[in-house]
């Protein structure tokens, strides 16, 4: 298994067990310090995820994405606010897919400068893809597993774009808002195919702006030509984060998803889903990770040279490294 | 083996052998077909690619990318019609991995619309993701592989947007041309982490608008900024896709590009890369099929359960699958 090969066994004391502990009597750097390990897998990262595992499942998670400019930030900031107000503890992780290159993405900077740095019961974190596909998606699903196991009541996983991968990430959330502005034009368009199938709230921000009626108006005829193939009719909810009008309905429609969610089912399937997501990540590591330890880097190699020259076709590969004991 | 199970044995006339007998003659229809194969991995479909491997390798792959709004479709279509003047066979896989729901992507049937549809030399595919990360870039390969051994002297392989897939996915190309326009503003700004890593050449399109001069001006000194980390600098062309303007210097720009990377390693080190890649998405593939037929997909399914409901977590489940005999 590769917690035990990298470093940790089961039973003994995790390496990152002394972190953890810190970091449950409330200490943020702890924290942000376990949230490395685990998106960088370094050693004591799987030890630290099995042993606060069956502490997860509590924490009501909240996805917030669609294009930019449309004032997700804020947005997200009001939300957090709302629910520290109610007494939640809260954490927000900031997803920036469209920034593969950068260590770190921007956004968390933006918020943590606006308010809740000193705020203990606040937690904030940035994330931005780490260079493999499918990779950001499952490090999210692992941090938010983190930090639901902390205590934190509430997750809020906010994520710019709409493209698959934002898509990826934002399905860790019980309950999915999908944010548009007035005016987006196309933009909404773009939206249009998938809409229906992410989204179970749907915010019309900044909604003080004109055509924030002609909006509404769209997503509602988009919903009613989906209608039938949802069990669950998204609300529209205007608001304008800027001002703050809004906000409360929003927080009343995704708890009335949450309970929703939980009597039908659907918590209990997307949970399903993602938990066979993650076995699936964890054992295709670990079966490629075990095979290339029996056939050895050097053979590997030449095979993947032989395949780039074309003289050996990458099925044929494969047969040569599966047969190989 | 994924292509003994799904029908048709080494040795033996693959199911797809007469397809792709007629693909071989020009029958676009039978092209089409084949694509669909390999897109949704029918059965016959690894046997196909088993078979055209060893024909690849010939084509020059040329990757367009840049954010929304850059005219990549028009310029796309410039860029085929010029190298269908040199008398080049010529494809054009479009690829949209913001449309994650939909079957078929638009922005090749609008292409197809404009011009080229009777042009027997021309071949024109959109293709959308699939839903499952990673996989729009295999399938991308992959059909660029089928395209390639049928005798396709330039593949031109478009993308819209610039998050992490859609760089997965202009990977596959020899060289990557990055499209950006006049006045994108913030847009610029957001790529400029990533622009230098992966675009050969630059490309500032509608450069007949104001504030065209600014964006070369801009491009250069983010070029400047990353000098001694590149051993290529991208040349910045301009181009009015419109007009046709710049065309022929872009063209002569990506053929420059071409030489570089054939002489100096460059194009063997991205094909190596492209190997490792494929077979290791065919071995994952197949340890976890291999396994769940050992292990039985009732037992998957009750390992899934528990690990949903947190009685159970994912890498003591991972032991529990791995030591099924």
């Amino acid at each position: 298994m590769t917690h035990e090969l990298l470093g940790g066994s089961r039973g003994a004391e995790p390496p990152g067990g002394r972190l953890l502990e810190r970091a449950r009597s409330g200490d943020k750097r702890s924290v942000a310090r376990l949230i490395s390990m685990i998106e960088n897998d370094e050693p004591g990262a799987a030890a630290v995820m099995r042993t606060v595992y069956p502490e997860t499942g509590k924490a009501a998670i909240v996805g917030v994405t669609g294009p930019p400019g449309g004032g997700k930030s804020t947005l997200v900031a009001r939300l957090g606010a709302s629910y520290r107000e109610q007494g939640a503890r809260v954490a927000v992780v900031a997803v920036d897919p469209s920034s593969p290159f950068t260590g770190g993405a921007l956004l968390g900077d933006r918020i943590r400068m606006r308010d809740g740095f000193l705020d203990d019961g606040l937690f904030i974190r940035s994330m931005a893809s780490r260079g493999h596909s499918g990779g950001l998606a499952r490090a999210t699903l692992r941090v938010v597993n983190l930090l639901d196991a902390l205590g934190t009541g509430v997750i809020l996983v906010e994520t710019v774009g709409v493209g698959q991968e934002e898509v990826e990430v934002v399905r860790v959330a019980d309950t999915v808002c999908l944010v548009t502005v007035p005016g987006l034009g196309d933009d909404i368009q773009a939206l249009k195919a998938g809409v229906l199938e992410i989204a179970d709230v749907l915010v019309v921000n900044k909604s003080d702006r004109p055509g924030a009626d002609e909006t509404v108006r769209d997503l509602a005829t988009m919903l009613s030509l989906g209608k039938g193939r949802l069990e669950f009719t998204p609300p529209i909810v205007r608001t304008s984060a800027q001002s703050g009008e809004g906000i409360a309905e929003l927080v009343a429609a995704i708890a009335k998803h949450r309970e929703w969610a939980a009597r039908s089912g659907e918590r209990e399937r997307r949970r399903l889903a993602a938990a066979r997501g993650e076995i699936e990540a964890l054992l295709r590591e670990e079966l490629v990770r075990r095979l290339r330890g029996r056939v050895g880097a050097d053979r590997v190699d030449d095979i993947v040279k032989r395949v780039a020259a074309r003289s050996l076709d990458p099925y044929t590969a494969i047969d040569e490294l599966l047969s190989t004991r």
